[in-house]
């Protein structure tokens, strides 16, 4: 289904090549003062075209809220729809594809699914999509900030064979992430990540990539303890962004190579007699349920599967073929995809906060 | 909520130390035979107190079934209810912890969320909710292989600080996994791993873990290609397993560090016209649905937050404590973990085939 | 699916002669003192074998609470899992039925629908399910009562070709129907219903009858503007329950009869300046959503369909058959579904309560 | 939440005075050719300004698809996204409206609700949301149709005081109803209506109906045995139609007064070895699910709550007030009500029709 969310349900529709793409967003509590300036600048972090490291296409990705909002942007308590116009489509470049199977994209997948060939520029799997989710994310991030004083910090610490060192994880600037083209909120390390992209983008190839999530405020007690754990639905969303593979939450992996002595997080309290937890390996999350410490976890993003290079492949038709890709793709899909993270952590929260008002019998 | 599924969905009750837990398992097919042997065999996969790596805690694990079976193990299209009944309940082991929280465990987060104070033996967040959903796995894996030849195969490849090589990797029994008693099939391996854990047991400690797990025979075109795509169902399903902190697909987040032309799966014809991949780096599924090759994933464990050792941490009243684990725990919940994850796995699927019946227009 | 409710959610499980019924009821708030005694009262005046009036058949109809509550029966916020046991199940009375389709009962369909031959006592069809709805609804009704000063009360108005004069209609103890075997609450009504359903039953035939139901207490602004409005949830409820074939509120089907400026509710401002409705026609709900007035709705029930007489029928192999019914049946189902209608309602209103939480902005 | 559906599932926003409405139609199977001039003409039958008879608005109900379609009307398996501008927004009648409530119309209540005062022409709650409702069920009633051989005939049996006799009801050309202005499919019958209802309408009032509906064609086997009985679904769809106050099936209420040897439905096999029944008194719905027999149900819609008559009310600072309205409303909803009737059915049917596909297990 093309929904996400239980009571904050996002609902969306709209192919890469076609007329427009849009959603609504249902569930939204009335009364609340929404920036329509401020979706707009979060849009422009997601947008394609707007440096030398991502797609060339050019989409103004211009929001048209056809409801639920008042002209002053309050919230009705109604749904609110939206379109954005696909404005830029150039189907001839895909043409080459149309009858042959790109690897590692969704065109073969599609096919056996839904019985028809695959559509020029990846129909409804292309990244394009994601534009959508960042409207629903940009109203949700407001909200969360303006009830619970939550932020959301996602970050770019490996691209291709580049990591951040551990110093640089250190002197990150989590605030500024969107100042930066690569979304690493460090100046060196900005500096050095571009350079190695712009080298593999020249030389007709792509990379991967890992972005990591901070979300800073969220309080004690939201989540669930079994099947909505709230580690469970941030895996959920984000696994559905396109080209993810992986996630991992606090210390990740790395706690199944640890013992419980190394891995645990004693409590303790504060001289002012605040409750303190003395490390945060669990990432902020036990038993499924916030523990009011900084949330945070990482997804690795795969290469983008469209390459300069020659590729073995077949057609549609079941014969050997060999194709080289001419698209304008994005050669790193995990630096926009910093903003879809940012988006899709904050629809999980809100509807976390929203179903969390019903539990606690008062 | 306590339900996972769309179609075919599991809805579970119970606490650690209550009387009984059980479930209701909707959404399952008519007129498929079930075996209840195989049933009773596969929990005891999972049942604590059957080797010295495992919780010593006595429980038989029965399951009552009290409706949806025709006395043959016919399936009837209606709900099937159980019971497993709590049979080797001691709270005083858990009694130290009533009023101290369990650093890691659950027990602050569950009094946040509910504002009642932690159960002993950890309530609805214990371990022992999982043979529940075992029962469910366990019908789920049957109507799999009857109808669509699909068989899992998870087992344990990381414990705690020692892992497979890459050579046992590639030697692995896949079908023996649960003659293993640490769910590692390679017989060296498996010593290698005994022994460590033993160790570390002794020490009052416990080490986390990794669990892979490999799909054969699922058709290609399941999944859906937007927020339900099949990794992401996976990944809400394994996460939402007590103690796991982590999952990757395919390549999983190497992924992240290739370049497209590495890690793209290019296609081919073989000699008997038959469409294949050259390569798996994408653990079979592309765009959100399955390529029909091999589906794999691995699942990374925390230790077991209960150990021996002496903890700082505080009452429920806010005051400083010290606490020392008591409790039959296991020294790895990793192992018993497998079981869990297999039944997750067999959910997810039987799931997906059901809801992937409505698409394709026939 | 064998669910109700959105937030809080029943799910059930179990058949008329198997060994057991029960449910899940999950979206319980935590900290609510839930009075066992008041369930086990409440389930009284559902069970068969009461009265001349009633099916015969003898069920204890005892609540086995498995989890979900504390001791003193103070919800934990978790799933309450509860069993009934069937304790009078004598299958050979149904046995002349099981190779012969029940005339209008659900035998014929339920073949055609899961291609298993119909159970003896009617399986999942029969209105032995319903007890389960009453565990759930007298729990929702106590926490109706506690939180919100909300009281429910159904009653008979019609049985089969007697009715309540609009005199008597006007003299309905509400709160004492219970008191009444027929649920008419009114002592010569009663008395003269009673006597026509027995002779009645003693020609071997059954009736029909309507339920009619107020609520009081709901505060305006309960329900939502398009699917969800409050009187379709409790019209999908209402008809979710044995033998019902429709449903009106307020004036209902008189009103397709009326003229506008007959059927509108006036408003006014009383003299201490509260908000006053000059009529009720719209039965406490108008664009889906509380007015604050009484809710007021009518429930049509069938004629049992089992009965003494000579029926023509089919057998499961095709070929033609009479029958005549040996079951323990109602005369009347209507009677024992005054407290099935008043449990369903009860289950509405607290999850539309839970779900109007989250609306307001707040 | 504003969807309806649990596969084929519709998903809507839009006010009556806004920019536009529209919708998402998600889970429509792919690869069915659908015949986009068969829905314009559907969404003719519901569209205002057409008769004398109906609401003057001119709304030329114009249906862009944005998505989901190939450019020949196949569908694609994804969501089918789409918008109708509003054009006739005259915001100005509605003004006197802005301040006061307007008595049984659904003003009040949702600013109770909400927290926010009424929109101009009645925003979420107007019937010009039903527009929508209309695309979806005229891509459901083809598909229907084209895969079931379903036929869907709703039609008007009574306007106000005026009904059909019963030697008129036998008279019906069922599938010529959308040729007469009333919608009654009786040429002596649609005269008196008109008559009846223009005289009305000159007087400054409104009416109520009743729609009738029959479905030819469904199998037996469709529906569910608890909660989602196939009549509980199509009674929680036609009661989220706007003025809905009632609905019944088969013989409704007149059930409740009938003995069960009146009131089953005898089975027997006609001379071709057919099943047959001998009446249909149950509505095609026994248990819940489809007999394979004519489905019927009627629908009781309340007057236009709009009259052009003066009426007490109160303004939405609580002062006593008259209103008159001014705006251009239909004399009696019920008539444009028939066709949102038929494609609320066809949706209920498809998504039953996705439902039903997954458990019988083969």
């Amino acid at each position: 289904m093309n929904s996400f969310g239980r009571i904050f349900r996002l609902t969306t529709f709209g192919e890469s090549h076609g007329v427009a793409i849009g959603g609504i967003l249902d569930g939204c509590p009335s009364g609340i003062r929404i920036d329509i300036e401020a979706i707009k600048r979060f849009m422009q972090y997601r947008r394609p075209g707007t440096s030398s490291l991502v797609s060339p296409r050019k989409e103004a990705d211009i929001v048209h809220f056809l409801s639920g909002l008042l002209p002053d942007g309050t919230t009705m308590g109604h749904p609110i729809g939206f379109v954005i116009n696909n404005e830029d489509v150039r189907s001839q470049d895909y043409q080459p594809f149309s009858d042959v199977y790109r690897p590692s994209h969704a065109d073969y997948t599609y096919h056996c699914k839904y019985g028809l060939p695959p559509q020029a520029g990846g129909g409804r799997a292309s990244a394009r999509e994601t534009a959508v989710r960042c409207v629903a994310g940009a109203i949700a991030q407001q909200i969360l900030r303006q009830k619970y004083g939550i932020e959301i910090y996602p970050h770019i610490i490996t691209l291709g064979e580049e990591s951040l060192t551990p110093e640089e994880l250190s002197q990150l600037s989590l605030e500024e992430a969107y100042t930066y083209p690569t979304r690493c909120p460090h100046p060196e390390a900005n500096e050095r990540f571009s350079q190695y992209l712009l080298k593999t983008a020249t030389q007709g190839d792509s990379i991967g990539g890992i972005v990591q999530c901070h979300i800073k405020g969220v309080p004690a007690g939201w989540g669930s303890p079994l099947y909505d754990k709230l580690h469970a639905r941030l895996a959920y969303a984000m696994l559905s962004i396109n080209a993810t593979k992986g996630i991992e939450f606090g210390d990740g992996f790395a706690l199944a190579r640890m013992r419980g002595s190394q891995a645990n997080d004693p409590m303790s309290i504060d001289d002012e007699g605040n409750i303190v937890f003395k490390s945060n390996h669990s990432g902020g999350i036990q038993g499924g349920i916030s523990t009011g410490e900084t949330i945070s976890f990482r997804v690795g993003f795969k290469p983008t599967p469209t390459i300069g290079k020659e590729q073995e492949s077949i057609t549609i038709n079941g014969e050997k073929s060999v194709l080289k890709g001419k698209g304008r793709h994005d050669p790193c899909v995990a630096i926009r995809g910093v903003t879809v993270v940012h988006a899709m952590t904050a629809i999980v929260l809100l509807d976390e906060a929203l179903c969390s008002h019903s539990i606690k019998g008062q």
